[in-house]
């Protein structure tokens, strides 16, 4: 029973076939091939705009500290939760990239960012302040560290008053697919038509063996030569692209990724309510995507250590399972019954 | 006809087997899975020592420069040939991993060191004069960007002269089994036991999709956890680390590896005859690999040209050819025909 | 009435006497000079030990940035209190000059750290843990940004618990001479006696142009090659550095620095007083050394506003009052006739 | 006898005493005081020009690699001559400050650069090609390092020719006095009107304590808040910045500067003459400042070395004397005297 991570688990077996499809001949070197061309197709299609630019990479930590590192000049600020993975999983990778920005680190109930604390940081930022280092840069993920899901409009929100004071906007979506789910919202609804100027958008934890997207949109497609440079100098831009390119088509076509993303979900509704017929668990967050943030009593912990159940354990207390496309429902099965025993 | 680069190849069958067999199950993440503990027994035989420690990476300019970054400190300087890779072909990945060392470059016929401007640098080298960045590593390629190969007892010279002046030796070995294939020397031979600190050990030229190992010797394990640091903040710590491990096993298994280099040396050989059945061909350099570089008449460039054949223009004048496993003999006859049309 | 800060004050004369006495011939540049030798014999002296070496800089964000960057990797983490001056007035230095480590932010009353928080990130600090950033240096500030004084035991106490744990310990001294005052502990009980590894002792608003020392203590001292070099390539190698050592020289000759500092101390008393004169005022924290910070009245506000008394708005809604070696007794009079008008 | 550097050289006395009459009463720190703004109504003067901005510094390395960190972006890099200070004497500071960038050096006969090389180089970038490091700047030296001094009107045809491929135009004038008086050019003419679009201007080496101002001409005004930002996280914005302004008065006061590096230049055609009075001692460049350069026979090697003549070895074999403001002509004589014994 592994409920580590959607990271252990295998790649869709369709990613699997693309490379094979995909090892056929000679083709252009570093992202001029075929396959890469044929995906800025798909994504004009799901992304519903013209108006982008987009680099592939094996890596979410590189996708986001690529995606900050043309958003946030070495001198300015990163405004995030102070449980994003860009602050608390990717060891430093955005003051590495940007040149030596901060993040700046704001609280709130399910790494979903406080409003007031957020309001409350806008109205102290002052750019023209030499001594501290302003904030630049609204860096918000979906899902959340705790597996909340932002609505498209609260993006929106987030994003229109972050732009009201000269911020940018990312958006962190190694987990977007679980988040499109359940909110229902479309790509261009939770990116650009929120008010997104870069999206990190993720397939690795989907279902790929590691394909991650930065996507720019509008203005910030100006930045599109510094972030390819960018992406050469960090060892960023695979000789053999197509490999890249491959799995991001194999995931989008038909919405295979979606797909996916239901499956997990749905998956971790089944866990939730497996481990939630025991009376002593407690849900920390609700679950609203892969993910399951329970409180164990110690009986339950030992009797899961025993039988090797795969959970993490999280700050504070609580314990983190994860469901991906390829939890099979005999797992569940399994831990119902460890449960109940 | 595409003679453009060995990284325009497609992947050996056998790396994607490798991959779909890789693809069952879950695995623990970030490299800690069965396959990754396998690689390391694989390695120990090959390299005939247990006393190293490695890491995999997707890309040979990443794998370069996080290897430069655990040797040369931020106000040190690597020295290396001018047309190393590490100066030429990496955006200055050297400069932005090791916090802003500099490279020091040499000059050298065929891309190889010329001794005497090395010992010069090396008596000129003064690690107390403040002013000046002083040399820290020394970085050799093997092959040569030009295609030549160091035998493993000049590796050993260099790398001897440069520890008895406190320098550690890096070898950029992108294509280190084309030279392992024409000097007949071990892996062993040509690294550690001609004084190698770290090796950077290419496959993906030689026929996987995207893996290279970081090798540390002797005293530089001691770097290893600095390295690992370094791998995660640069984005090069993939959670599904068990696909380059299996890219890496496939290749090294029955040293199908050196088959393909041998392979790719030959089909050179063949192609540097077919270039030279024409008078006015000349090589600008010996063919010690799987890379071909010739001047070509006018008449032959415009007829490679109308023909659409795929090769790269030098700095200097020349043009260069690569052959890799995947080079079809149809393809070199092409090339004859043309030529001696 | 300018108690907006003592950078606001004019050096000492016996600063500018030094300098014209100083400028007489050639000297050596880089260090090389008589005066920075002269100083190093002051410093054993004031220090009570051999086992130091030091640099000489004219800017405390310097000093604190390069004292840092010897002694935290790129990859590492800086413990400091959340409103640390490395945190909050210096525009990402630490960040710049370690190559992008970052700082973790502990809460603390009067921007002293607290205990409980600290054992706290000790305890969950795990340096094998790759994703995260483990700590590696403890920066505590004496005096605190909120004018309080440590005392060398308390200072003791966290740098044994950090050392435990292998971080290594920084003192932030930029206004080290109140708190030596006020605590009436030597310069050696408050340094390395009490396990501080590394000294940031600040002289510049003590009375000094410009004039701050990084102190290396036992075997820190490894790293003064490092920290010259990294000195150098920051631009804080001045040519012409007898400069900054007569300044020293001139402040810790007969201990003037510590008799400015009593002065500044016994001003800040007075001013206090003058303030909590009113009824409606109240003191945010104990006058510990040459800093007030206070809650005004809208009445005194304005009426301040009006006089042109130059305070500074401190973050919380304080108001912070400084007073140097130079603050007159007439100004505190004045500012005492103002409250009682 | 001292010729080593013009920084052994004390500072003028009227920048002693201007520091001096600065020490009275408080200031606004940070640059906000008086003097400094005084000294932009100086410049403006100076520099026939409203259109600037500037920034002091105490340090020339500072100046250069603070001027070139918004010039060049983290992935481009710098066009200088392979002597140029920027490159042999700064300890690798222009790769820190800019987060990466390289040096990319040209030859040229006494560290002038050669305008075919030059030439060359232009014709071979290609800001497209992502895999080399594209010039973005060119860095010329004023005098160079081997003390000629370049005409305005060559200046303006490099700077011609690096504006029409894109690049932006430092000019490192650490000397520059000394080369206003050989070429009689204004200070207009030699920056802007010549197309310089950021100058490092130095009056340390003419007779200041350390100051150093970073002028930004025209558009590249819009990157002074960036300066501003970069020279605060560097700690080269020292909180006493009218002791700075102060040094820049003085010696702009009647051009002081230029009758001192008249001063300076006098002498060192006297030296000149002095050494050349021996027929074996040949001059290694054309004397065009207060630098000069000369191939010294070992019969008065060993004579200058028993007498502890100060004179700096150079690269190639050369030795370097330099004289300053203060040389006095008394040395000049001991010297002849030495010479001819």
């Amino acid at each position: 029973m592994d409920f580590s991570s959607d990271t252990s688990a295998p790649a869709h077996p369709a990613v699997l076939e693309a490379l094979v499809a995909a090892n056929t001949g000679n083709a252009v070197s570093y992202g001029g091939d075929e396959l890469t061309q044929r995906l800025r197709g798909v994504l004009r299609e799901r992304l519903e705009t013209d108006a982008f630019d987009f680099w592939i990479c094996a890596s979410g930590t590189a996708a986001n500290a690529l995606a900050l590192s043309v958003m946030c000049s070495p001198t300015g600020a990163i405004l995030c939760h102070e449980e994003a993975h860009i602050e608390r999983d990717e060891r430093g990778a955005p003051e590495f990239f940007t040149g030596g920005a901060k993040l700046r680190l704001l609280p709130g109930f399910g790494a979903k960012l406080d409003a007031e604390a957020f309001r409350r940081a806008l109205a102290e930022n002052d750019p023209e302040f030499v001594h501290e280092t302003p904030i630049e840069v609204l860096s918000l993920t979906n899902l959340t560290e705790c597996g909340l899901a932002y609505q498209s409009d609260e993006i929106a929100r987030f994003a229109a008053a972050a732009k009201q004071d000269g911020l940018r906007v990312h958006l962190d979506g190694a987990r977007l697919s679980n988040a499109l789910c359940t909110t229902q919202a479309s790509l261009a609804q939770m990116s650009w038509q929120a008010g997104v100027d870069v999206l990190t958008l993720g397939l690795t934890k989907t279902g790929a063996i590691g394909c991650e997207m930065i996507i720019l949109f509008g203005e910030m497609r100006e930045a599109f030569s510094a972030l390819r440079a960018r992406a050469k100098r960090s060892g960023h831009m695979p000789p053999k692209m197509r490999f890249l390119a491959a799995q991001a088509l194999a995931l989008l076509d038909q919405d295979l990724w979606l797909e996916l993303a239901t499956q997990a979900n749905r998956q971790a509704t089944h866990l939730a309510n497996a481990l939630c017929a025991d009376p002593e668990v407690t849900l920390a967050y609700p679950v609203q995507g892969n993910e399951v943030f329970v409180t164990l009593p110690e009986r339950l912990r030992s009797r899961f250590e025993a039988a090797q159940v795969k959970c993490y354990p999280w700050p504070g207390g609580a314990w983190r399972f994860v469901c991906s496309w390829a939890t099979p429902d005999a797992e569940i099965d399994l831990l119902r019954q460890l449960i109940s025993r």
